[in-house]
């Protein structure tokens, strides 16, 4: 059994955590949360979704794993109106969908097609870094007119954001008092900008406290959360060794 | 002759009921009120557009049968600023459209070279719904996402719009108190949502109180008018039949 | 050395000024002015664009010739937000532009590689027409849903643009009143409407206020100036001859 009701407009934020970089993905649902972990087809970015029950109006549900087509949901969620309450529930194994006067019914992926997720790997990170989501989302887009990788790191009580392209070379640099926290010390990690763009372009990471943590060389995990905390996101990030 | 001045916003409404339709059409002026009666290329759907002199603020006219390239006659009424009346006029076998300090002529097709439009089937049908031409719209648009066909029906006192694809299945219900008027029986018509679609799609439709007259497997009637009744729009659209 | 800061804004409007027309120009830098002449490459249209000093906050500057690629000094300066200054000073060969956080190393182009720019043809035209900027740019988006070339000319003590395409014919004419300025003699010049629309397209041209020098089968003269008239554009376009 799986039945739940929550506000359209922020269902659909929390399906947009997840589907900036995967097309499909199991929604784990329990008695207290349900949560979704994807990893992008080159496994070099991973995400990790939390929706706790009291983020959802009503909330029952048994263990299901329900594999989820997210561009057809997201379709779904589309065309909700401001203020509309999404009404889920498991049906003759489809999702059902009721919005207003729609209803919709969801056939649902057999989950062992689905990309496995590899562990989450547990990583400590020196630097931790707190800022405006929209600030971040600024930052990348304006690198990605530039560069295909960008490196984050912090220096000199400062957090950076440079990329260089064939000729050009762009640096974005936030002191202290223009981040949120800035904490530990100085790191550089180089990514992809393309995983950077998909992660950084959802409307909840614009709105939102992002929490970055850098390493030199490593991974970085981005992170921020929702509706009081109540919907959790986290990306891990691979990084690409600098060529000397 | 034929000379008239109608508030230019209304006019391009007026044209856009024929336009979503067809490329072509005939506009057929007399004393009394400009009909244009066009019919898709497959045969399929039909419109009847009624402008009534009082639509106008002048408005005097001969009987004439004027050939209207639907889509260049749209263009020169995009031109058209807020407010701007538009004064036609055939002369020389043009058009002349005259907005603000613009003078366009647009020539006029060969009536004989425009599809013929069949007789008006006369038809009495049992259902009938009054709803706020937004909702259908709104309705027709989500449906578009999910399949090709999409059957309209009345049962247990509601409206609904139903539509399958190939795994999903949307079904979208507004019950006597969402709706403005129902009246009769149970019915159900399937018809393609390409029709329908482009039925929906003006700003005309969108703004006003829309009539659906609907019967079992049988064409449906889909009517409004604006500018207190002095412009009326039909459209009858032919059913699929269901596969069984 | 070259050192100045500017509305980032402002900035932009004047470098679209030249990059509507081509996508390379050399700005020549000097104590007082900043000067950028473009042709292009049909050497039929060419735009002078003036900036001097004191539409710099700071300025100051010996000569230099800056071989700038439009489209990638474009891109940087939309990273602007409303209000932003920007820096710019010449670095190491580069021009260095410093926005708020973001600082960009923008490659200079070798002038040597860039188009030569003919000599400014000295021509006296015997019509002058003042007018607001929207008010062409909405004739002139008009014309180009009609035909290929437009003729602008003066005639009756008023100002008109004209387009006839296979069939239709448009004719926007504005008199006296509704001109800011209407000085000279009956002319007559048909141009490319390729160029017309290019220039005409820019924001600062739509909130100027524009001149037009017009002859007989002559080249026009196209100008405006913002920013208190510490910036000037100045357009050349040849004209077609018209079939007789």
């Amino acid at each position: 059994m799986f039945k739940a009701t929550i506000d359209a407009e922020l269902f659909k934020d929390a399906v947009d955590v997840v589907s900036v970089l995967v097309d499909e993905s199991i929604f784990s649902t329990d008695e207290e949360v349900i949560i979704s972990k994807a990893v992008e087809p080159a496994n070099a970015a991973m995400v990790i979704l939390e929706m706790k029950k009291d983020a959802f109006d009503i909330y029952e549900s048994d263990s299901h794993d329900l594999g989820i087509d997210l561009k057809r949901l997201s379709t779904v969620l589309d065309m909700a109106q401001r203020g509309d309450m999404v009404e889920l529930e498991l049906e003759d194994h489809k999702l059902k969908i009721v919005m207003g006067g729609l209803r919709y019914h969801l056939s649902l992926l057999d989950p062992s097609t689905i990309r496995k997720i590899p562990k989450v790997p547990q990583i400590q990170l020196p630097a931790k870094v707190v800022v405006d989501g929209s600030t971040i989302q600024r930052a990348i887009k304006a690198a990605s007119t530039v560069g295909s990788y960008v490196a984050l790191g912090v220096e000199d009580e400062s957090f950076y954001i440079e990329t260089e392209g064939d000729t050009d070379k762009l640096r974005f640099v936030l002191g202290k008092d223009e981040l949120i926290d800035l904490q530990g010390d100085d790191v550089r990690s180089l990514f992809s900008l393309d995983y950077l763009r998909s992660i950084t372009k959802s409307r909840a990471f614009g709105r939102g406290i992002v929490t970055l943590e850098i390493g030199i060389d490593y991974p970085i995990k981005i992170s921020f959360s929702f509706a009081d905390d109540k919907i959790k996101a986290l990306y891990i990030v691979a990084p690409r060794v600098e060529a000397v």
